[in-house]
């Protein structure tokens, strides 16, 4: 407080962002929309440090995630790094805690994470995002793969996503049928799978004839490849009867493929019976997803009417991961949900309304004399559950209006000497400019059907 | 996934916590409570990064913060830290976007914050806590102070306290009737208020004694002393008529106090208006606070039920402080809620149910044969808004009821063989062991009636 520091440029550091109330309160309400479906499928809210171990983060041996991470500068002489994703933080906590989570465990966690990125803004690639997931671990059944389908199904209808423009689908494929594939190929699995996947990752960039090239760029021989191709001959199937088809049609080309397709077959009927519309899903047999991790069903979802935004939701089945602290192997299944991209989504579909503010009443102020008044007002509003801001200072009422437009109030309350004196109020509408005056006792009724109508 | 790591101890660092859903949910219900209280006082969200340029964060000159800081080990060449409050983030925000946020801007702000701080457990000190803010910028009017002590009456209502062990009282001063009243001992405030407030700010440990040794430690001359004890003379005094009582006895001290009397005067007789209940605030002549930036109101909310708990609640007006980035100064006036505090000080007086779940009913899984009629009666209570869990594979029945046990799931759903071929659902109540057998269509409303009963 002695001196007077030199005025510093108030600004952030690139990748991170302020979130506004006009950008925030939409947010919000998305975030709520999701944790209410999270409730109504039976997830639980799990919330972990911000830092961790970077031993936990990383695993001894440090690896890929070592770049990605921010390291903390302490002085206590232990390492600590922001985490940068919220699987590893559930690893640890199932293995640290497994007198106190019966499995399975159904989670749901929402937090920031931190990457040491270069960030693509345009894009959406930031240093600090939130992350939003979902995963269930301890159990293998195919089952689980189910629900967390039927999750994203449920939380992107909630969110307004359904039909026309609107419209997604949850791609759903299986990395045990990629495994099949290739090994029918003639390729081991074991080394060869990940060049696999790497391959048909690009189809939606590239297409068929890309994904040929690039197989003949990674050297597959020519008759692997053939085989490999088999896959988009059936083209993509909506969900229902058109993926049994499909199903048996692969089943067709090879026995080797049916172990996996007979997992697919009881993936797809789970879905039904948990009321997952045909419509929102597809069997796309090339679906590969980029990470190295997954070991049974993958999927993401997408909006056909936007490609450029990409997958809204993206998860699978990852048995080998979570067991990495714990002292046997969990089985594990999961989604995140990619609320940046949701917004984007939303915002270009025009299912945002910005909203600077959340308040329903503006009640104005005229000095002194009538200032009890209103501040009773404002009482019995916000007591009657309405939104409700004072003007906090003597004003001119054009600057007092003008407040409550740009804030998007939709109701003004407006209380002077004239009305001080006779018991009412003035309630004025912005929209329409509709202003009527009601006897002070009946302004909670009147301000509702001003706001109802 | 090339080489098996060596199994690593899951732990986290001292001063950080995991929330497990036990402890989740409760906090989750407490956060949305505090919300909804902010809403309805006309507040409006704010989210800032977690991290920001180490220089915004403690003023080019650094000092006490600094030590307090986390800083990154961010090899960019930038200088980035924590944030380890959310006053100084608002004080940048308001002037970095002059144009966006119109004047009075009325914000909260709910995120974790970051304190380099030997952690003390016990008496709830974290390295890592969620800080809950709620502000008002660009007035100065006392009614802005108003406001923020209704929102912080209205919050804790909201959450529950109220009447007998769970009374809250609102404790009230202004810096500036400690001001005056420093001038009117023969000291000078410039010099000598840190000083007098940090004394009195030690009556709660040592009582009037204790401040008066304090005062002699400190070298305060006796006739001074004499003149500052003056303030405990008159007791505390509940909020309307005994509060104002308490005023005028006060201005018949001494004239110069005068001016900061009537500032309270106007404050309390809006907290009146705004229908805070005469029982939720004192007039608390000494009460001081332990920062320096105070310049106008100045309050905090205990339990005297449960002292040693500490305020629950924390604020009051800091004019010089919001203007540190901007070309001018701005008023602010605001608190903070201390979820932690809050959280202690519910379970304490049994106000927080333990609850590993939300889930309202477990669907139990009887093998292939009756599965999907057991998925499509989830489906169908999640369509009707229950939360639902399904069991995720064939197990024993007791292995299944003990699951729902131990998450609290009141109720289990069975549809085996017999129930399946007959169209029906089997329903049991855990809580007595109640059991109905119903038609599969009417099985949402026996639900509801088993759930409400």
């Amino acid at each position: 407080m002695s001196q007077t520091p030199q005025r510093i440029t108030p600004r952030i550091f690139k990748g991170t962002r302020d979130f506004l109330p006009a950008a925030m309160i939409p947010r919000e309400d998305i975030l709520e929309t999701i944790r209410g479906a999270f409730h109504r499928y039976g997830f639980a809210p799990l919330q972990t440090p911000a830092f961790e171990y970077l031993e936990i983060l990383t695993g001894k041996s440090g690896g890929e995630a070592d770049k990605l991470i921010y390291n903390l500068a302490y002085k206590g002489g232990d390492e600590l790094a922001l985490h940068y994703d919220l699987t590893v933080p559930l690893a640890r906590v199932v293995a640290q805690y497994p007198d106190q989570l019966p499995l399975p465990f159904r989670r749901y966690q929402i937090q920031p994470v931190w990457r040491a990125d270069r960030p693509q803004l345009r894009q959406g690639r930031f240093r600090e995002f939130v992350q939003c997931d979902a995963d269930i671990v301890g159990v293998d059944s195919t089952l689980a793969d189910a629900e967390i389908i039927a999750l994203t199904a449920g939380v992107l209808a909630d969110l307004g996503f359904g039909s026309d423009q609107r419209r997604f689908v949850i791609l759903v494929n299986d990395r045990r049928l990629l495994s099949a594939l290739t090994a029918w190929a003639g390729l081991d699995p074991q080394t060869e799978l990940a060049k696999v996947c790497r391959c048909l990752d690009k189809y939606d960039k590239v297409g068929r004839d890309g994904v040929e090239a690039e197989f003949d760029r990674e050297r597959v021989p020519a008759e692997a490849v053939h085989r490999l191709l088999r896959l988009f001959d059936l083209g993509e199937a909506a969900g229902g009867a058109a993926a049994a088809e499909k199903l048996a049609a692969l089943g067709r080309y090879a026995a080797e493929l049916r172990p996996a397709l007979d997992e697919l077959a009881a993936l797809f009927a789970a879905l039904e019976a948990l009321g997952v519309p045909d419509e929102r899903w597809s069997f796309t047999p090339w679906l590969a997803r980029g990470l190295d991790y997954y070991t049974g069903p993958i999927f993401e979802s997408v909006l056909p009417a936007k490609p450029h935004i990409g997958s809204l939701t993206g998860g699978g089945r990852y048995d080998g991961l979570v067991g990495r602290f714990a002292k046997r192997d969990l089985p594990a299944t999961g989604t995140t949900i990619g609320i940046d991209r949701i917004f984007a989504a939303m915002e270009q579909l025009g299912m945002i309304t910005e909203r600077p503010s959340r308040t329903r009443v503006l009640v104005a102020d005229f000095g002194p004399e009538t200032r009890s008044a209103s501040l009773r007002l404002a009482a019995e509003l916000r007591r009657a559950g309405i939104d409700t801001e004072v003007y906090l200072e003597e004003a001119k009422l054009g600057k007092q209006f003008k407040y409550a437009d740009r804030l998007n109030i939709p109701l003004v309350a407006l209380i002077g000497p004239e009305e001080a004196a006779a018991g009412t109020v003035d309630l004025k509408r912005l929209a329409d400019g509709r202003q009527v005056s009601v006897a002070a006792e009946d302004s909670v009724d009147e301000v509702r059907n001003l706001l109802a109508g």
